[in-house]
Formats: structure tokens, C-alpha cells, sequence
């Protein structure tokens, strides 16, 4: 009984008119996934949407404000960069013009794959507003299980700073150099990756650190590496504290080259700004869970989300279910059917106040 | 003028008559090359050998003993392992049958592509005797060049322990997993990288350390690595601080995987004894240069060389030339022409020397 509407980025939005006109409180989430994903992460907030919208049809329920349940086109990023894609043409913070026109890993043109797959729509983008948007997600991370709790209500998504080493030094043979005539580019790397660790030991909190890709050539067990790159994640919820560990990073690096005889250069691959979600939406999520007498805590994300492309033009939030194991982008992502089930109810609870507000 | 002789591994072996009979002293190396080597890794002491031989002929002297020259099959390993695999069958210290059977990096049998190309010989091996061995090669490293030397007088060949590491901890989400949480096989890697070098400076002396290959999957910028391979290259000319580095590195190993809760296996790749040459080729390499008026000086080889494989059995030793900058295994290799001269020259003393020993 939706009315569906496709737009230029390949948005999908279904519309459940109210028994007023205006903007539609929203909800919803991604269909895409990572190639070794799971079956929950993004499909949850779409199917939870839909079954709001079954369940108030099967009631004969009208809501006063209309409702919209939307799948937003690339969320992922895995095959065109960037991620969360369609929610950002959807709200006006990317230009549909230029993520047309962007190449993906194998050399195809966005636009054209979105017209050879019927979905490159009609409907106009950046100029759709909603009332509210509230997204349903598993974790993808461990904290709720284990601390038994059913329902997340996020706070916001943690700010995510990705950047590239690229270490420049010289291969030589690793039997006949002595260590003080090394230009060690791969000793450069391992040195990166446990400052990271100590930094993000030393921050607390809420930091987290990463170095998750890690290469050296030429690679050979006899052979001091002439070049090695590496990524480093940084995220915190607090943006100066995220900054601070960046300066810090960038210290160390400059350090590290004189000291080794190296050249260090990088580039930034990501750098998001933390975002907070609306707090009455947090609380609302929170007192919904409560009322159904499900536990539940505030909590960030520490991923990024469609819901955060929402959050500079309207109140926005999200509702979180555990992850089992906190795993995600992992064909054994699994979230037990009670919690999806106590999740897509915190959900109905949440846009049924919303979108009955006076 | 060489009686020419291929054996079963594929050596090529030229024998010139003495003026007795009785096993020949023999010099040679190698010719093949790694993908990127340069022109002078094993050519220089095969054609300088050559050279020494064409100088007697021009001469009309005859020696005392045989002169021999050889190139051994597959010094560096580079398709079949292991590397000095000719040397070695042809002084006993490898099975011929089992080294046909050896299987290349691309699947081929040693012995097949040996008879397709023509070199699958019918001389004997392990059963010809040596007179004596002695070996031109560049050094492949920066010593003489930066202390301004001419000749290496080498003492021997250092240990060498090549082990790798395989670390298994979890992939999970770089943003939304506390470190408190997770098992990063990526860090384990660097931490272990940085302890080489640690473990290196805190013995000194000849000790070198790499861990020039490293790998980790699914090495994703925001995913915590599960899995991460390592290589370990520990060299020492000393047998017993050799031995006592390894034990170091794997009990720092054991308490690592505790610690970080990664499971930490380990396979040896090689592990080669230390080789000394014989004292009075030592000596006599140095004595040669210095009646040329060569500076000289003694020093280990960091590298392998067919010379190691002869020193069990008779008196071995070898020459080295400078390499330009250290660099080997790169096609920027490079040794001066005066050097190359200056090291037939003394290759062609040492060899006169003990051919006409009484």
C-alpha cells in the first residue's frame, strides 16, 4: 500500500500517507552489502519498515503525520566510494551530478549501472525533507551482548579519521646490511602500528585504533622492505580528543623518518566529524524499549550509518540490536530472532509517537 | 681448452690438466639470478674464473694441480628450493634423486625441465673431490665501499634461521570492537617486528634481524585483521648467540599470544650453522691483495654461497668485491670495473698459489 518513489540515485521511498499532509517521519536503511557480509546489516532496517507499515495496515491504523520507509542506495561503499552514498544525495550533503559520474572498482560509471539495473529514478533529490528519521541496525559490535542488554539507543556516530602511510625507504639484503646502514621501510610500519596501540592506550575512553592493512615490498623473507603502506583508523565520539590523536600521530610519523631515515608521506582517506544524534530522539528511543520492558543503555557507533546523513536536517536517531559475537561484515553475522523481533517493536513504538505528535 | 663435464644436477664443471695428476683446485659460482638480480650475483666469479684460465692459456703456464671451473645449478632458490642446491648434491650434502624430484614454484619437476633444456648430465656427483674451493662474488653488502676497501678476505658465512609466523586472532570491526575486546593479529605482527629489532640492538655485534614479508588478511583499513604472516631472518656468525636469539624470540612469541589472546604458530624455513672458512685461505686471500697493493680486509659473508657447501670437505674460502651503495638482488647492482679486475686479480694469485703448492 506504499507509494513508491525511485529517485536519480537510485533511493527507494515508500510512502504511507497521514491523516495530515507535511513531510513524513522516516525510517529504513540499505539492502547492499560488503561481499562477505552478512544478512542482517542494513536488510533489518529496511524489512523492520516494512513490517511497521504491515502491522498498521493490518490494524487499519492511520498515523496523523505520513510515514516513509526508504533503502538508500550504496551504504557500503564496496564497490563506489564513497559510502552512505544515497542517504548523502537524498539529503543534499553530496551532488547527484558527481556521484554519477564516479568509477567504481572495476571501471563501471555509477550512473550507467543504475540505469542498466532500472533505478535510475525519476524523483528529485536534496529537496525531500523529512519530519524525523529513526534507523533500526544490528551493533556490529560486542558491547551489548555482552552486557545482556537487548536495545541500543545510539547517541551518534563516532567521528573516523582513515589515513594512508606510505613508507619510502631501501631495499637491501637482509643478510649482508648492517642494522645502522638500514633504511627499513617495513620495521617503519611495525613501529606505526604499535604507536597506535599506545596512543589509543593512552587516549582511553572511547578511542579506538586500527591498523587493519599492512603491505611491504618487495615482501621477501630476505630482503629489507623499500616500501611499505598502511592504513590507520582512528574514532572517538569527542572531536578535539579525535584531533588530538591525530596531531599526535602526525608527530610521531615525522619523528619516526628522521629517526629511521625513511620518507613518510600520507593521505587522508576518510575524516569524518563526530555527529550527535537528536537527544529527544535518544530518549525516546530509550523510554520505548523501557516501556515494552526491554534493557537497553545509550551507546555510540562506532560505524557509520544512513541515519547520521539525516541528522543536520532533522531529528534523527537510531535503534540498535546485538550483534552475537559482535560480528558483522561476516557471513556469520548473526542477531537472535527475540532481539530483531524486540527491536522492530522499539521501532513501531518510536514512529508511532513521532508521527503521532502533536 | 676445458674438458667439459655435466652432471646429473645440471653443474657444469671445466676441468684444465695439471702438470700431476690428482683432484683439481677449483673456483666458480653461480649463473642463475633472482627475477630482479643484477649482472654480477654469481656471473662475476663464473666468467672471472674463466678469465683466470684464459690468461694461463695466453701464457702457456701449466699448474702443478688441475684447475677447475664450474657454475652450480639454482644457487638462489629462486624457482626450486633450496637455494645452493647444485653445490650441495655435487659435495654429498643433498640427495641427487630427491632434488629432481623437487616441484618448482610453478608445479614443474627440477628434473624435467633439467632434461628439456639439456642439462641433465651423465657425470657422477658426490663423488668428485676438490683440491681446494675458492669463490669471487660481491660482497652484496656496504661494508667495503663505506670503509673504502677493495677485498674482502671472507672468514665465513653466517647462520642464518628463517622462521614464519602465523598469528590467528579475530576480524571484527575496527569502529565498533573496544580494544579491551578484540584479538588483532595485525598488532601481534608489529609487535614482534619491533622486538627483532629490539632483540638485535640488545645483542650488538654481528647479530642482524628482518622481518622482511609480512601479510595480513583480510587487510582492510576498517576491519581488525584475523590473521597475519610473518617471516623472521636472524643471522649471526656465532653459533651459540644465534641459537640464543632464537630461544629469545620464541619465548617473547609465547608471551605475546598470551597476552594479545592470538593463537601464534611458527614453521622454520632454514636454518643454516654458522660456516668458517679455512684460516689459510683466509690468509691467503689477504696476503694476495696485499701484494697487489689492494687494501683489504677480513669479514663474514651475511649471504649463502655454493663456496659453503665445499668448505666441509677441503680447504674453502672466498673473495669479495665492493658492492655499489650494498645493493644486490636489484637490477641497480652494481661493482666497479677496477674492482672486478682487482678481484680476478687476486682470485688468479690465490688459485696459482695452490695449484703449485708442493
Amino acid at each position: 500500500g506504499l507509494e513508491i518513489r525511485i529517485d536519480g540515485i537510485g533511493n527507494v521511498v515508500g510512502l504511507r500517507a497521514g491523516t495530515e499532509p507535511g513531510p513524513p517521519v522516516m525510517t529504513g536503511s540499505h539492502i547492499d552489502t560488503v561481499r562477505t557480509g552478512g544478512l542482517y546489516d542494513g536488510n533489518l532496517g529496511v524489512i523492520a519498515g516494512l513490517e511497521v507499515i504491515e502491522c498498521l495496515n493490518e490494524r487499519e491504523l492511520r498515523t496523523r503525520r505520513p510515514l516513509a520507509v526508504g533503502f538508500f542506495t550504496n551504504e557500503e561503499g564496496a564497490r563506489f566510494a564513497p559510502d552512505m552514498m544515497g542517504s548523502a544525495v537524498h539529503q543534499g550533503a553530496l551532488e547527484l551530478e558527481a556521484m554519477l559520474d564516479v568509477r567504481g572498482i572495476d571501471g563501471a560509471r555509477l550512473g550507467d549501472e543504475l540505469a542498466r539495473i532500472g533505478y535510475a529514478g525519476e524523483a528529485p533529490v536534496g529537496t525531500e525533507t523529512a519530519e524525523a528519521f529513526v534507523e533500526l541496525h544490528i551493533e556490529q559490535g560486542p558491547v551489548l551482548e555482552r552486557e545482556g542488554l537487548q536495545i541500543g539507543a545510539v547517541t551518534g556516530v563516532q567521528g573516523i579519521s582513515w589515513t594512508e602511510v606510505t613508507i619510502t625507504g631501501t631495499s637491501n639484503h637482509a643478510g649482508t646490511t648492517p642494522m645502522s646502514m638500514r633504511a627499513d621501510a617495513g620495521y617503519a610500519a611495525a613501529e606505526i602500528a604499535v604507536f597506535v596501540r599506545r596512543l589509543v592506550e593512552d587516549i582511553g575512553g572511547a578511542q579506538v585504533g586500527t591498523v587493519g592493512a599492512l603491505q611491504l615490498a618487495p615482501n621477501l623473507v630476505n630482503v629489507v622492505a623499500h616500501r611499505a603502506t598502511l592504513t590507520v583508523d582512528l574514532r572517538n565520539t569527542d572531536a578535539e580528543v579525535l584531533a588530538d590523536a591525530k596531531a599526535r600521530l602526525s608527530t610521531f610519523i615525522e619523528e619516526l623518518a628522521r629517526r629511521e631515515g625513511v620518507a613518510i608521506s600520507t593521505r587522508v582517506l576518510a575524516d569524518l566529524a563526530p555527529v550527535a544524534f537528536d537527544p529527544n530522539v535518544v530518549e525516546l528511543v530509550e523510554r520505548s524499549a523501557r516501556a515494552l520492558g526491554l534493557s537497553v543503555r545509550p551507546l555510540p557507533s562506532g560505524a557509520g550509518h544512513d541515519a547520521q546523513m539525516f541528522a543536520p536536517n532533522c531529528p534523527a536517531g537510531m535503534v540498535f540490536v546485538p550483534s552475537v559475537g559482535g560480528l558483522s561484515h561476516n557471513v556469520k553475522e548473526h542477531t537472535d530472532p527475540a532481539d530483531l523481533e524486540a527491536g522492530a517493536n522499539v521501532l513501531l513504538r518510536v514512529l508511532l509517537e513521532l508521527a503521532n505528535a502533536p
